[in-house]
């Protein structure tokens, strides 16, 4: 997804450094001195314009929640969302997702999102899909041992690529869904993003899954 | 799936012992000499009609198959087809899934195939389902190291279900397809089942994973 600059972003995320990280690299290992408690943190790899972390912050105050996006104008209206609503436990991160190691000690992240990254169809950009194995990698460094990645997209070829993908690279997969909004359970606690709601308004079946990476030790016993 | 009772069809069995096997424990890891050759042996577990593993046998003469129901019923209808097509590299067998270790040797079977297998919905029908994991133990010991299980169904609930059960049981998923149908190279190579042909023409989406068992050392070195 490409947006258009929006005009004055980079004045109003300079302006808002309560939520928008200013020396990201001097946090880590420290996230929680940043958010001033211990809650468990949670990321979003590509967040877009924040629909979902916001949504989540609201619902879940005692986890704190870090948007990261490589592109500051999606980010900039992220953090319209997050003045409105006042979150003390959402900040937002402008950087690559490729570059998460320095930013984030090892098993300093609780738990990883991904919703509707962008899909890369052809094969020689397989590398730049978000579930490639290098990504795998630079998520499971940073993330607690046997931690989560959830991951939703409409698109049905980079789902498929990214449950076997997953799969190669030894994590589990605790849970599959095929089309998650006929799942009523989980519709009460689902948090939509901009793309979930926009692409299942034209009938796109959402995939969704929860994967966990594997410790050597557990791999051993299975 | 429930069928009808066919007239004659267990006399029609019993007078075709070429191609239906009568005493399966006798052939436990003598198969090849059952076949009169050293081919790999491919099994489907609930064959059903046969359309599948004829169409398969045609297709690989060099490939030993075993349709596995535990319908007498349905097993005469494939059985129609083997006789018609004089196929030497197929065999019919008349047992229960989960009895697989009394008619196979460890490490037999070179490849598992499941079609389209009963979905059981209801949770405390779990343990019937092809895929539950103590039927996975059962393929596992049959099976050659790293052998692999190749399940198409149009059923999301039991897609679902099977992806993480073969997950979590530590199986690899190589491939996934959301859509069967939609890929056209696929399409060159696929053997349409009953089920399949049925299904596909109401509009349903045809799901299929090619996953495998690993052993303790290749899970070491992932
Ligand atoms: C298709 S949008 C989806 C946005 C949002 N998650 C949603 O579901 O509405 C994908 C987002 O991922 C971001 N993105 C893509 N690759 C990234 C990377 N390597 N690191 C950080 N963000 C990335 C893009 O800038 C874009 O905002
Ligand atoms: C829904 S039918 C599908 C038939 C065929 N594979 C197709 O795709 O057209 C499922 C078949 O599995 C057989 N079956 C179910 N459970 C079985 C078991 N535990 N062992 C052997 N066969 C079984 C049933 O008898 C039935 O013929």
């Amino acid at each position: 997804m490409r947006v258009r600059n929006r005009k004055g972003a980079p004045e109003m995320m300079a302006q808002n450094t309560q939520y928008v990280v200013e020396n990201p690299e001097a946090f880590k290992g420290r996230w929680s001195e940043k958010f001033g408690n211990e809650n468990p943190i949670h990321i979003e790899v590509g967040s877009g314009k924040g629909a979902f972390i916001t949504g989540m912050a609201q619902k879940n105050p005692n986890i704190n929640y870090i948007a990261i996006d490589m592109q500051l104008t999606v980010l900039s209206y992220a953090l319209d969302k997050v003045l409105e609503l006042a979150l003390p436990n959402v900040q937002l991160l402008h950087v690559d997702g490729s570059s998460l190691t320095n930013y984030f000690a090892d098993g300093e992240v609780d738990q990883l999102y991904l919703n509707f990254s962008d899909p890369w169809p052809k094969s020689r950009h397989e590398k730049r899909r978000l579930t490639y194995k290098d990504f795998l990698k630079t998520y499971e460094m940073i993330l607690v041992k046997q931690g989560q990645i959830h991951f939703k997209t409409d698109n049905r070829g980079l789902f498929e690529y990214s449950l076997s993908a997953m799969s190669q690279y030894g994590m589990t997969l605790n849970q599959v869904w095929l089309d998650l909004h006929a799942d009523e359970t989980f519709a009460e606690q689902n948090v939509k993003t901009e793309y979930e709601t926009k692409f299942s308004e034209k009938g796109q079946v959402i995939y969704r899954v929860e994967a966990q990476f594997q410790d050597e030790m557990s791999k051993m016993s299975i």
